[in-house]
């Protein structure tokens, strides 16, 4: 099995570190391999470089998702995760999607836990998305961003572990999810400093991606997520106008 | 004043459509210019042309918004409206958004009606985002889309009074919510056959847009739509690259 | 266009104060004149004095609308607003609702900011009816009630900008709903504390009502905001009882 | 122990079904007595109706309820419910309210089913503002108003056991919510005719007042059903200025 | 009247707090009667002994509800409510569902205050099961669980009126519903120590209970809460099996 | 790795059919192994049978779970899933929950298809129990109980298919979840006369269990699904009685 981790940003390590979470869980015939933006945000930010790094994601998609069996966004908002879902034929995951569906099974309630004060409300919003609100009990963020926590590990995972206990003290969380792509590396660090599971969703996404590739479930042929058919799309990458081309 | 309505699709017919509407109700001394999409869908149809087109919004509004008052998304699914809102300093209005927090000034509950069944969970979605599933009875969808549409209008006038009559019998709707921005140009004919107000949203946002323009709010300092600062993104029309700059 | 204020309390003051907010932001061609309640309660400021101030609502709807084109509830618990909706076939607007909508199209969430504790629910609850429940972060009263907000102004307005920031670091509000129809002098004052916007609900209401008149819906025919037909009415104004009447 | 079972409306027939249904099921030691609205409304049919009402509901109350251990709101809009439970310190009991509750101990899910289908969303309304909306499937409405099911009870009580069981097979209610002081008196023959419970607002009413007299809970002392103390309120029944009086 | 009180724990002291909470409200001609788990927990106080007395409670209606003409649930997390409602002919109540219907018409908002923080998240599943959710602001839980209440009463009640200020002041808390049958004991004590009404679920259970018996609900012939019919059950006391035979 | 699949009713077939569709997708190193339960419903088809058969699925959980690194309960009422949840320090899932939380990756909605009207609410309510009732469009379910579907199971998969057609068409669903442990084995035919994919718990909660087995969370040391500690309970399997006890 083969899974493609894409990054609509533009920092390698970023995608280095997403992979790398992603192999660590992955089974040991699953090949994991990582592409990463190659135009718009360095690092997604706020509600405009999410939506430009759509059209990134998409492309990362087209180009590089032909011959894998499934696809991980390794966007902590799950950038593009709807439009991949319903263009391509193989199972897409986003990795906070991942993380908030498992857990769920993990507790009554879960928080979410990520860097900057600002991303608050969109993540709820995803959460929200998804159908979750009544599971999460709320987000709690640390003051940095993800380069100031990337740039001082050790004092954003202290954050980070402070922050959980804060939402399971005040909260009632039951589950910690760790949201933020470069938090992926840092999972084991935040578990060791909380008494409840610390979700992270990188890990979740690859598990789940080699559930749905075992599953087998076909294609929906109606519905929003069935293949739009053809379309006339211009201006893009070659691969991307294909994806909305005549098919097979 | 002067509203821009921008159109992320690359049909100018659209826009011209959208355009007309929003002069038809426009206050004596506002203008009303339009902007079309320059790549991607021809038509936006899918989860993954609304993805795309969110580029292509950045751009419109960056190149085209500098001297305008306030913007009018002039898409249904109100692509990109969220980053749009978050980046620039002036009001932007979606048009479903204007339209359906019209809709609750009208009556008790609202129905939306479009075109094309596979969009129904879609619009779903986004009247959910809004907070607003509350007040919605559901979405009713004529099989046609939107090219469809437009190829025989009297055709499609009917399947939407036939639809908007179901929706007010069947559901409770008490106001129509005329959805899809092909139909800017039928709402009078779709409100002569039906007893509720029928809303249609670029009249509503263009109408908004000048009421946000008089009431003059201040951008927020804070939260998730205050300005995202100097970011670095790459790869993208110069003019949304300005857009994460260090500002005036 | 002329456009009615209508206050259901006693106090003059209150609806002078209303009708100059209206009138600051109205267009130039609308007249806005008010009209004050003549019996019941002198502030409302309680759910039995609102219960009461529906009776001198629709009085007051049905005594001074007739050659009107849009009528605005300046009571902040939008006292009478169904009714009115209902029974007349002119927009009516409520000015906790017009400012609710208008929040949405702002930020992410609001917080709503009054007067008197006791209010906390009772604003909740006409929050929730409206949908918008979750839309907005909660409600904050500083103690004094109106009446005594009144009597020392620069300490209300002290107050109201020590609530809202509260509001915007504690419950993540990036919107201020200033509710109160006492408050509607006061908006400026509480924007320049304050790093999000701040709402006030006249003049949204206001420019909402120019909006609505400007799009001529037709009055709805069906559902529950359709006139009631002729209906025995006894022992109240005649102005009243003819809105029961066989119409036109 | 003395219950005053109120009906805002103006037909003393409505009343007299309604004390009579209270009566049916009242324990031995409880005396029944009615009052009936002596101005506004024939019938409450609107939302116009409703909000006048709520003056005669507060009158009623402050003139007849002095003496009464408890009150029972005979209409099935609960007209004037929470400003009657504000500022009195007896109990106070809504028949729709007190259905709804005890509804809850009966099945999964209850349906409302009444006169007048321009009555759906607000009775829809009034559920939701109990909190009680995900137990309710829905809410059937004959075509009838009130006035024409009384002409002809036969029919009336056919039509609302048509209703109930489309409620049960289409919509899995498992209790049939019977709601409009009208139906009072018919209880027993649309039970008849159900496989489910119908539950009639006025009795369950009557036997919660006996049951919050017994259990003697205090008075509040804060929050919005604690009394609004003393306030200035004009030209009304001095029965109602004395509720906001300076109290005993 | 015969009202059966099972408790579902082998605490027979708790038992006896609650047949005697009960006979304190009980009409005069009500016979009130108690029964203890013979296997199972000793007190309820996790999930696993909550699935575990659910057999338990089972037994006791089974074995001892035959000549009783309704049954009220002490254990304050309602074990076996839905299984004995649907099995039994007779009314069964449950100790906090009817606490929470009660609170509903006492005030806006409600919290529950209980013993033992980790069932924080269990009664909060329980009310929102019932659909109670926006109704309740909040649960707030003493340390000590329910032994170590027992084992010191006064320092108990001194704690329940401490979070039920908390729940008042800070989470707007109109009413506070006291949950743990071994507070049956405790509601006057707590009482007094506050200004809004204290709720306890068996003295509400068993008022409801008897007006159940008095309205004389016919069982539901159809739905989730009518007799499964004839099923195959082994292994269990006979009187259990019986409740799955062919009826009378 | 080796997951125990308990069956908490005595129907041995059942478990054989759970077991076989486990091993159908469980990873190649994985032992799968089943266990029936050994008194209470032969098959659980009523509220009252759960209740009862969470004894039963305590004792399997307690008797064969000791070396097992997963636990799929196969009863798709989840019957004793929070309780196993809390008191084992294995993983433990759900068949319908994970057979719904792996339907939200699949689709915007699903709707839940099963077996015997009268389960319609009691599957309704463990969706909501999940938080995931807006992601759900409702619960179809054939006339025939398991019983009757097992002994004609070609009609039982055609109405089966019947059912979804019906709520892919009516309701919107692009995810038919298959609930009901005997259609464990009918997933593949139900799937070849669907659009949509057709979920099926026990293969999803197989993947899931060996997914959280690799994730290797730790048991939760506070929260209700920490374990209780040392608990009194009597008159039960002593395997369960263990699980009380102090630990290792």
């Amino acid at each position: 099995m083969k899974i493609l981790v894409i990054n609509g940003n533009m920092t390698q390590a970023i995608t280095d570190g997403c992979v790398n979470a992603a192999r660590e869980v992955a089974a040991p015939g699953t090949q994991v391999i990582g592409a990463t933006g190659t135009f718009g945000p360095q690092v997604i930010g706020s509600r405009a470089e999410h939506a430009l790094a759509q059209h990134g994601m998409l492309e990362l998609g087209a180009k590089h998702g032909a011959d894998c069996d499934a696809i991980v966004v390794a966007v902590s908002m799950d950038t593009g995760l709807p439009a991949l879902r319903e263009v391509l034929s193989i199972p897409v995951l986003g990795m906070t999607e991942a993380g908030a569906l498992t857990a769920c099974t993990l507790g009554a309630k879960f928080a979410l836990v990520t860097f900057g004060r600002r991303h608050i409300p969109t993540y709820g919003e995803l959460i929200d998305g998804y159908g979750l609100g009544s599971r999460c009990v709320g987000v709690e963020a640390i003051d940095a961003g993800p380069n100031a926590a990337l740039a001082d590990p050790a004092a954003a995972v202290r954050s980070l572990i402070e922050l959980g206990r804060k939402a399971i003290d005040e909260r009632g969380a039951e589950v910690i999810l760790l949201a933020g792509a470069v938090a992926a590396a840092w999972q084991r660090d935040v578990q060791q400093g909380l008494p409840v599971p610390v979700v992270e969703g990188i890990r979740c996404a690859t598990l789940m991606a080699e559930t749905l590739v075992r599953l087998a479930f076909p294609k929906p042929k109606v519905g929003s997520y069935s293949s739009p058919g053809v379309r006339t799309v211009s201006g893009v990458d070659p691969a991307i106008a294909r994806l909305f081309g005549p098919g097979d």
